[in-house]
């Protein structure tokens, strides 16, 4: 039985394994820390060369501590952990913070000895924080492992696989003056705790808000984002993901290792899973702050209350340009303002006080009151000077500006609304801007930032809701008939279905198919015909060995008649058999052309990281040239597929272009989902390509399907 | 003759008009400050009843003041304007500022106020500033007409179309430590003065390292792109453009009533005038600062240098995603760089030290000379802790670390070469940090943004080369045939030209188009044929009336033979008529079908603000929905149309996709380049449409030629 995280991670003793009285070693450093922050639980110095360090007597073995051990922080050498983990574990330590780096990260004989360390460890139950980390903390338990300095007491929690990230984001909080954090863990090797489960620890962790996390790349992506959906619907995640591109997976490579993948799957997964995922490093702290101290707001209708229309405008900008509304404000929220505002001031929204407030600072939270009320609006963002009248105007305002800054605090509790502040004046910290952000409102210096922040919010609110929908069970039921196709595939040791197969699958499940003939020999197409029909006919070869079918000259299109499809079959029998000469040819599909609509493609793949994920994106050079496709973790929930669809950004083009009709959207929701049930049936299937699929009015139709089995 | 702005932005002698005891009055408080900052020009307070105000003799009048006046500062209600500019003018000022709103941005009445204003100040050559203004400054002279606090004297222009947004600036500038700013134009209403006037002046002046501009809306875009491309090749210009959406432009009305237009348009002819386009308003001091600074790079391959592989990983993610290069460090650079950092380090780009540094950050300068001395480097970005060394490791490695800073602000002059600096220590402002700044490298804290800063500045170099090549003239001469043509046009009273004509002009300019007849009468047809060959051809109505041929059933496709064309003769004949039953239908213009290719669109238009501009785009949906086009002022240049075609997001697609060859792009060019020259002939053409026009791998085929005709 294997110790939980929370047992070690606010642990009441720590042993100091390779204790030191050399004041550069992190053997001495460490203590030195929780001396000076005053650890209230006890602390055992390990070094059998030593009798005392700091005042603290130094045992010569964990054998020799009269007393129970929560976490040893190990701060020897790689080559000493599996003696080391040995002792820990027969003193039943529960676990273990291992800094030494030279394991996976270190070729072969590195990963040899990562894996005895782990091996040791599992025999005991005892869990491993790295190796190869930089430590951790944990400030509600005055534990700083880390030793990095000003470190602020809060309610963040950093969880990352780069040391120096978390470093930042603490020197940061510490300076911007008003964030603090609650427990950090630098992930190391991850040997043997896995990212997903410190994300676990975090969402039980009574004194984390939210979570930041950096990830370069996931040993155990699936497992992860099951985790992140469950804990998003408790508290925000914000996460970066770094390794996008190439330079970058490199750079990464260099550093620890881990798999990066393509940014865009990991990226649109995440989000599914209820992530907020940062665009921008920088943007961490002011995410995770704003989504730790706001309730999320109904929709998307923002408000601004600015006190300078150059503000005003740059904000209405960016928040629209992010997608979020400016709804006008009710004529009965504008005559309250009006009754408060100079004649210049513009009452709509984005609403601009044109000098109303220079005069009194107040005005800000009685505009605020009204614009809250207002049963159009979501969400309130304040932005320009205000902290600052006392400097900007005169020093007799400081009491009225105070006072607001409480009021406006109070008016979230108020209406349950979001209110995020702007101002210029934030890094100055003037008295108001500090009750202000006590009193519960976050802080933005930048008007681009705090627009991001009400984004993610927004964002955060509509994910936690699409989310609280029970997810299918991973685990649809096969049917019989389904089985049965497989089955012959396997017993034939294919590595793909033909496409008929393919095509008879997806009509198990209920989807529809196009008609088609599998004609064997040419003797079989007057029938074929008469079954079709007379009109125009495209005829493809089937062939386990002939997966291109176009390359292989083994597509023809707008046959017509019997002596066309005869002429048809006998050229693709040619053009097939000279492009491999040894192909198994079963003969030929022959259907129905079909009629124009949009063109759009699904697909499901297996990802290393993440486990089964659909693709969806418009045809052709939409997908080819401009990339413009999304995906999604299976299994897929209704929500999923309708974000899906509306996530591509050539999406007017489902929408109906140049007079065309609206594409039917339920049939490519429905198929979607069918698709992810199959996909999910049959883990033996490994990639599904539908391409084309015409997507019409009313219903689409399936041109081909391609299914490729796990080895 | 009216003065230069030099003449009184740098005054020796300033009137106060409507000068106050009052405390609350800026008829007060601009005295009080140029007094408390030692103006040393002369101060002559007006205001009939007051004999002395803060030590200072007050006037009755301006006559009365017995020494010349270069500047007045006109604190009186708008409607005394008109007599106090009589006044000013007598006495032979050169410049006013005027503060009073009430103007042109205050209805019928006060636009009519603003217009005699700005006669009687044109009458006696005195120039204005506003109305409608915060004010200006100009801190090398001591000047600050606005009553900012905290004004950092330095280098950095500030021209804005909000005031606030200087006051966002200037608090930024103050806060930061290290930046500070030359002249301040509170633009106002511009009912005198107009922004590119502004301009001029900052590219003059000689304080002035970069200038800063925010802008809602340009009365004189066309004067001002002419402006910019000048200045631009003497100091950067970095502006932000508000109002870009409709949320945006909306509030921007009611802020100055300026034009908006549309944000990509103003965006790419800013881009092509040499500017530095900010996408966010928070970017705009950090972008600036680092232009005025460094020497532009030759080409944008950038070395990253950084302690801590997630700090690596990071940046060479975000240089990458903006389009920079990260060149693989030669042989000789790595073998440098090995000997002096650990086994650890990661050598290739990005450079990772793993700690090679933390006992010495001088092995950074060390580094950072080695890598500006390779030649595949044009510029390096250094990150993460650096200036922090004191903090986190070690209080020894101060001086260390100081004297690295100066050696890295002289490795710029040694190599030319820019280098920039992130650290997440910069808001700590550590002395390293302020000494690296003094040593003239731009320091921030954020990667991104340090990111954003280098892509500017490589964009910047890129945007002066391009623009050293002198500009064609903007008055091309007309050719005898184009005369002839559009004489006809207007003749008839035409307010188009028809298809043929239209064709036959571009003809007249070189451009090539494919042969085609004009059929007046279904008899002309068999001649027609002979002419064209027996292909399939297309069918198009030819009227005056009829602009929009496809909905009028006016076009035929794949018509083949005599029979085949005089049926479609008479088909479109009766389907334009029931379309336009009067319609002037001249005939019909046949011409062969065309081979397939890669379909585009140029278009030029006269933009309200910017005048004539070209657009190019793909064909259909690439236009249509996805919004896939750039835009450029005319006249063309070569560059200008080479980076049209590299920045359409579809570009791939005009390099071949599918196996197709890449279309003929200098037929694209050439082609665009004597459409500019047309336009620019003939200014009496005010819309050019060639759509679709169809590249070839070797040339390509305009199928149709729309040209409006001004009114």
């Amino acid at each position: 039985m294997s110790s939980n995280l929370q047992d070690f991670l606010s642990p009441n003793s720590i042993a100091i394994i390779g204790a030191s009285k050399d004041p550069t070693k992190r053997g001495f450093r460490s203590i030195q820390t929780l001396l000076t922050e005053t650890y209230p639980g006890q602390i055992f110095p390990i070094n059998p060369k030593e009798k005392e360090i700091l005042g603290l007597t130094c045992f010569p073995d964990l054998a020799s501590v009269p007393h129970r051990i929560d976490l040893a922080l190990v701060c020897t050498p790689a080559h000493t952990l599996p003696g080391v983990l040995n002792h820990c574990g027969e003193k039943g330590v529960k676990g273990a913070v291992i800094l030494a780096g030279g394991f996976g990260e270190a070729g072969e004989e590195g990963q040899k000895l990562e894996r005895e360390t782990v091996e040791v460890a599992r025999q005991y139950g005892l869990r491993l924080v790295g190796p190869n980390t930089s430590g951790i903390f944990n400030t509600h338990k005055s534990l700083n492992l880390v030793g990095f300095s000003d470190l602020r007491k809060g309610s963040l929690g950093i969880l990352t696989q780069s040391g120096n990230m978390a470093l930042s984001l603490v020197t940061e909080g510490f300076h911007n003056g008003h964030v603090g954090f609650s427990t950090y863990i630098g992930v190391g090797n991850e040997a043997d705790i896995q990212f997903h489960e410190y994300l676990e620890y975090f969402g039980d962790d009574e004194h984390t808000q939210a979570v930041i996390a950096y990830v370069e790349g996931l040993k155990q992506g699936k497992a992860f984002l099951e985790t992140a959906r469950r804990v998003t619907q408790k508290k925000p995640v914000v996460l970066y993901k770094s390794g996008r591109t190439a330079a970058g997976q490199h750079a990464a490579k260099s550093h620890t290792g881990a798999l990066a993948g393509d940014y865009a799957v990991s990226r649109d997964l995440m989000r599914q899973a209820g992530i907020t995922v940062a665009n921008q490093s920088d943007e961490l702290l002011a995410l995770a702050e704003t989504l730790a101290l706001l309730p999320t707001p109904a929709s998307n209708r923002v408000a601004v209350l600015a006190d300078g229309g150059g503000y005003a405008t740059i904000a209405a900008d960016a928040l629209t340009e992010r997608g979020l509304q400016l709804p006008v404000l009710s004529d009965e929220t504008q005559q309250k303002l009006k009754a408060i505002l100079p004649p210049a001031a513009a009452l709509a929204n984005p609403v601009d006080v044109a000098g109303g407030t220079d005069s009194n600072p107040e005005v800000f939270a009685d505009c605020a009151r009204a614009i809250l009320q207002d049963e159009n609006v979501d969400a309130l963002l304040i932005i320009g000077l205000f902290g600052g009248y006392k400097l900007r105007f005169s020093a007799t305002l400081e009491a009225l500006e105070n006072q607001t800054a409480a009021r406006l605090g109070n008016l979230i509790d108020e209406f349950g609304k979001p209110v995020i502040l702007q101002s210029l004046y934030a890094p100055l910290r003037p008295e108001a801007l500090v009750i202000l952000r006590q009193a519960g409102v976050p802080l933005h210096h930048s008007i681009e930032t705090a627009v991001q922040c009400m984004t993610a919010l927004t964002d955060y609110g509509h994910a936690k809701r699409r989310n609280q929908a029970r997810l299918e069970s991973g685990t649809a039921s096969a049917l019989p008939a389904s089985r049965e196709i497989l089955a012959t595939c396997h017993q034939e040791q294919r590595s793909s279905l033909l496409e008929h197969e393919a095509k008879e699958l997806l009509k198990a499940y209920g989807i529809s198919i196009p008609p088609y003939v599998l004609a064997r020999t040419p003797e079989d197409l007057a029938q074929a015909g008469q079954q079709l029909g007379d009109v125009p006919l495209a005829m493809k070869v089937v062939s386990k060995d002939i997966l291109h079918k176009s390359d292989a000259g083994g597509v023809k299109l707008n046959i017509r008649g019997e002596a066309g499809m005869k002429a048809a079959f006998a050229e693709i029998l040619a053009n097939s058999r000279a492009y491999a000469p040894d192909a198994d040819i079963q003969g030929m599909l022959v259907a129905p052309m079909a009629e124009k609509g949009v063109e759009i493609i699904i697909g499901v793949t297996r990802d290393p990281q993440f486990g089964p994920i659909m693709m969806f994106g418009l045809g052709g050079i939409f997908v080819e040239v401009l990339k413009d496709v999304v995906f999604r973790a299976l299994p897929l929930s209704p929500a999923d597929a309708e974000e899906m669809l509306d996530e591509i950004k050539a999406k007017a083009i489902l929408a109906g272009v140049r007079g065309a009709s609206p594409a039917d959207r339920r049939a490519i929701i429905d198929l979607m989902l069918r698709l992810s049930r199959i996909c999910l049936a049959h883990p033996e299937i490994a990639e599904v390509d539908l391409n084309p699929v015409i997507v019409y009015p009313k219903g689409l139709a399936i041109l081909d399907a391609r299914m490729i089995l796990a080895d």
